[in-house]
């Protein structure tokens, strides 16, 4: 038995492949270890958050949480999804949480910095 | 004698201070255990790219690293940005390096997947 809800990683989206390209990479290490874990895309792409919820709700499942792979929380984040989840919710007899965008959590802090050193790293080695 | 660039982290940038608090608290790891380094804003808030260029040379440096802290490239990182770069750099004669944006290296992913599991965690915790 399995009550986690199924979690969702919810990218802006665009007309641009390789904008997803690098979204589906930054969630496969989610993907592959969270079971039932899932991408959706506010806009402009697909899966769209309807049609992920709706095939949750086929599989059974009828409580999502959605991380918002955003840095910080903009009207996308204030207004337009929280007003998407109050229609899905209403269609398809769901709950959908919706916690705080990844950059909000300090673990994003420590991984810029990170990246930064790489990148000093990388600029001193001979090209 | 330090040759490092001076590393540059860039926000989007929004008038909503809460914004910006957001990108200053993500900064914050790198700016405390990165020497020089600062947070600039493309639009809409400061500093601005120009002021941190403009105080940099001031200081005596003349090479810069910017980190865009940007998920993915879209239009930003491959126009607005190369154009205020190609720009600053005629300006006040100095060499700007735009590094891939944060989310194109594999730490993030890695982090991303660290919050999502706190996120469950959290979620089982009683109320």
């Amino acid at each position: 038995m399995n009550n986690d809800p199924r979690i969702i990683l919810l990218a802006h989206g665009s007309s641009d492949q390789r904008w997803c390209q690098t979204f589906e990479k930054l969630a496969t290490p989610t993907l592959e270890s969270v079971a039932g874990s899932r991408i959706a895309y506010m806009e402009l792409a697909e899966p769209s958050l309807e049609t992920i919820i709706s095939e949750g709700k086929l599989d059974g499942i009828d409580t999502f949480t959605i991380i918002p792979l955003f840095l910080a929380a903009g009207r996308h984040l204030r207004k337009d999804v929280p007003g998407m989840i109050k229609e899905l919710q209403a269609t398809h007899d769901v709950t959908i949480t919706l916690a705080p965008p990844i950059g909000e959590n300090p673990q994003l802090g420590h991984a810029i910095r990170d990246v930064v050193n790489q990148e000093l790293e990388r600029q001193k080695q001979p090209a």
